[in-house]
């Protein structure tokens, strides 16, 4: 009977509502900590990196899974912004014509269209110290333990050893056969790292068990892999007025994708069974909020954008 | 006599001793933390980027600031390295095409010559990443607060309203007519608050009264300016042979400098007045042990590269 009740909650949560409050918070918070005052034009390329765009998931995540701890409200909302930071300007560094030279991102021109090369190289620098400064607040709102801890949790998803390290794999694997190890080692650092790193950074906001810890480390290493194959599948599936970027790029760049190592249905396959395993691994946390992380998986895996 | 005794100790301090002690413990620590197992090249740029190069002025201003307020000497060593990373990043992406469009650095060619354009930015991205996660190791040996604090301080002298922005001001300045106040505050900025910072950190790695820290500050805010004047002079005066990089630049770009504001003797006395300004602020300080902070201040400006 318990079960069956705990069924019915987790048919009822409703994820666009919850998204919604969520939402609503995490922009208004963007807005007013993004780059105000700062000078000579470089604060509006940072807003326009940020504002007004994207799914916001690794924000949700963050919050999700701080919610499933109990986490600090000021804390996860200053964290859900810096993931968020990370992830705009790595997409702003990544559109750079010495990267992918895209002009297309979120339906508007790429910020390096908008506003030069150069202001779009500084506006990426300055987004990533603006993530470390949000996680540092003066005062007592946030202890210096949970700083310290979203700090680290951050630098090492950002890094080498992170985002930037799956970046640099990407960028050297353009035209090389992979093996699905070797895919999975790029994307499990590319993208992997600041989906996980968002939900660990939700989890420090609030005290857990070792054990809670490792399974939702498992559940963000799932869902972030899952995230990508569905991904994959998109870049082949969905055109770029859908996508808001443009579509079929991997495939024009010769880039290694789970749809070109296992086909479309292949893929599918593969990203429904990850959904599977964030989802045991959520049943495995112990935890019994994890009503939205159960929804945000679930969303990656049926999205159409 | 007191007075005269302490005169005697100043000139007794050795500056490239004590130098030569620090910047051995600093190098053995960048090559042991940067670039260690990052994968498909990007290790390789960022330690190209780092080691072997450059007069590491903001780790000596750390370890000495540090010294001076008897600082926790781990937290002052990674805070050394933070700071030369944030260093070392900003001028692997100024010198991108994009930017200054420099071939030359430390002598050598510049990292996105010697690893092109995309690798040196996101070589550039991770050693920013890495500096937050060279201040907040897991473990007892950095307390919590003093990790929070010093990754707030490189934050904001990283940022928009530091280091980034600066970079900022400039890239809007060239060719146009700077007053003086226009020139400090872009100076101020871009390079003014990582030096700045650095002294901040050091100070943050111990216990120092309100009056102090702003003392420090104080000296740190004259020296990082002394240190962007003398810069422009030796820009018109040196050779890129004893600079290590292109010499002549600034004019040039047609940049704005402190020797086509003031002239070069007029340029060459507001360094030594600035001099003369941090020197004051380290007696105001209250702190005994400032030999080193002082023989630091003399070094930026009598030096000739």
């Amino acid at each position: 009977m318990e079960a069956m009740s705990e069924d019915v909650t987790a048919q009822a949560f409703d994820l666009n509502a919850w998204s919604q409050v969520q939402l609503q918070r995490t922009e208004a918070a963007l807005s007013a900590w993004v780059g105000v005052s700062a000078p000579a034009g470089l604060g509006e390329a940072m807003r326009y990196a940020v504002l007004d765009g994207g799914k916001r998931l690794r924000p949700l995540l963050v919050l999700a899974a701080s919610e499933a701890v109990q986490g600090n409200a000021e804390a996860a909302l200053r964290a859900a912004c810096a993931v968020e930071l990370i992830h705009a300007y790595s997409l702003v560094h990544d559109d750079m014509p010495c990267m992918d030279n895209d002009v297309l991102r979120r339906g508007k021109p790429t910020v390096h269209v908008a506003f030069g090369e150069a202001r779009a190289l500084l506006a990426g620098d300055a987004l990533q110290a603006l993530a470390f400064e949000l996680l540092t607040p003066e005062g007592e709102a946030v202890p210096d333990a949970m700083q310290a801890r979203l700090c680290r949790l951050l630098g090492a998803a950002a890094g080498a050893q992170g985002m930037a390290g799956g970046q640099a794999i990407d960028l050297a694997s353009v035209g090389l056969p992979l093996s699905e190890d070797q895919l999975r080692q790029m994307h499990r650092l590319k993208t992997g790292a600041l989906l996980e790193g968002s939900v660990l950074m939700g989890a420090a906001c609030g005290q857990v068990a070792a054990v809670t810890q490792q399974a939702l480390k498992d559940y963000g290493a799932a869902l972030g892999l899952a995230f990508q194959v569905v991904d994959d599948v998109l870049d082949v599936v969905a055109d770029s007025a859908t996508l808001g970027k443009t579509a079929g790029k991997d495939a024009a760049n010769d880039k290694p994708t789970y749809v070109s190592l296992m086909g479309l249905d292949g893929a599918r396959r593969h990203a429904a069974a990850l959904l599977q395993e964030s989802l045991a691994a959520l049943e495995r946390s112990g935890l019994r909020d994890t009503q939205a992380l159960r929804a945000l998986a679930h969303m990656v895996v049926d999205r159409s954008h």
